[in-house]
């Protein structure tokens, strides 16, 4: 019997052209160049798993992932030698820790939370190109407040389920949704115990259309109550969403 | 005789891979991509001038520049034109407005702004990568408040003035130096009528040795008074640095 040690990584990412968390065949994803990187140092072929399989193009502040190792390693050293490993890519592993050998990043997590960025302005953008959404139309940030708590709760998120999702129900508790606004910038604070594939996005390209006078805040109750994904808003871009932290 | 109309822009810009603001023959410079720009819906060869040449890497968020057209283009409609056409680089028109034909963005600037990011931690940065200066080691920032201080009014600044520096004088006037943080992100605001060649980036990097612990806050009054380059600190890195406001 191996006497493997599980470890937990906390991990910074930029999504921008990669082709999302999830190893695949024929394109490079986070997944595969932190892999590399613990071969590299370990010289051991590891899967890591991580709490939330972002797509191409989403960021990460603190998506969570495990592995195991059959070697020993100081937590630090196994961060400082990812890091080195997966350079010149924008992933940063911020912390390491040794966990019980059970524990499971992505059965384990009991809430989930992700933000989402708009930059709210007539000129395109420079500094956030590729880390947030520019919609160049005014925005009413507080009609999209009051039509955010309709979705807060237990529900049937039907209507802002990607047509690829896998989850076998399309029952969810929302149980944050807080806009906030800072000059130009405008952040959505979401916080679940799981979401449903796209469903981030979704819910933000429909109060984005409540914020542009196109919806009022009630019809995304309605919409909601639909159960219906071709009565919700258009998918908001990859590119404004980040993945912020997982909770055990 | 022409009746050129002068106009004042608002530039944001990432310096990331630019080889700084000036036009240089050898070199792509966010002064040459405007004006191309310029050129390419108006078919007029300017010259724009700003309040602040910007170094390789260092990045604006509210650059200030004026140009003048001998054709008749509304703001809004030049401030949308630049911006179609310096794409896919990272530059952004924010505002653009008609001044009076004697305006000057350099010489009659009467403030400017600067912003240094500092990421303050053990794993290295990937959002944050090439907009911020990545420290590692820990830093007392309540030091370097304390030691900043003793820069802020009127003084001859030898010990912060690149060698390159062609200002007439070493004397200038601080007015503010404002260190904040937000969990390993610290923030330096320094304001003054004008800087001299590297000062922001001279002046930043000898206080993260006293954040460091390696000088005393009473050292940077010392090295001030020295009026030698040699007694300070090595420059700060150029990507960590935002020209954030000019005021007239």
């Amino acid at each position: 019997m191996n006497a493997k040690q599980r470890y937990k990584l906390t991990i910074e990412y930029v999504g921008t052209g990669i082709s999302g968390w999830q190893y695949q065949t024929n394109a490079l994803s986070i997944q595969q160049i932190i892999e590399e990187a613990i071969f590299k140092f370990s010289k051991e072929q590891v899967i890591i798993y991580c709490a939330g399989r972002t797509d191409a193009g989403v960021h990460a502040i603190a998506q969570v992932a495990h592995l195991d190792l059959e070697k020993t390693f100081e937590p630090r050293s196994i961060m400082r030698a990812i890091n080195h490993f997966v350079r010149p890519h924008k992933i940063s592993i911020k912390d390491c820790q040794i966990v019980r050998s059970d524990f499971h990043a992505r059965f384990d997590a009991k809430a989930r939370h992700y933000m989402y960025k708009i930059i709210n302005r007539l000129a395109n953008v420079a500094i956030d190109y590729e880390r947030a959404w520019w919609i160049p139309q005014p925005l009413d940030i507080k009609n999209m407040q009051e039509a955010a708590q309709h979705l807060i709760g237990y529900h049937d998120f039907t209507s802002f389920r990607a047509k690829y999702c896998q989850a076998r129900s399309p029952l969810k508790t929302l149980s944050r949704i807080d806009i906030t606004y800072k000059g130009e910038e405008i952040y959505f604070d979401l916080s679940a115990p799981s979401f449903l594939y796209h469903m981030v996005r979704n819910i933000v390209g429909s109060l984005v259309l409540v914020g542009r006078g196109k919806w009022q805040p009630i019809d995304i109750k309605n919409v909601l109550q639909s159960r219906n994904r071709s009565a919700a808003g258009t998918t908001a871009p990859a590119y404004g969403l980040y993945f912020t932290g997982v909770e055990y």
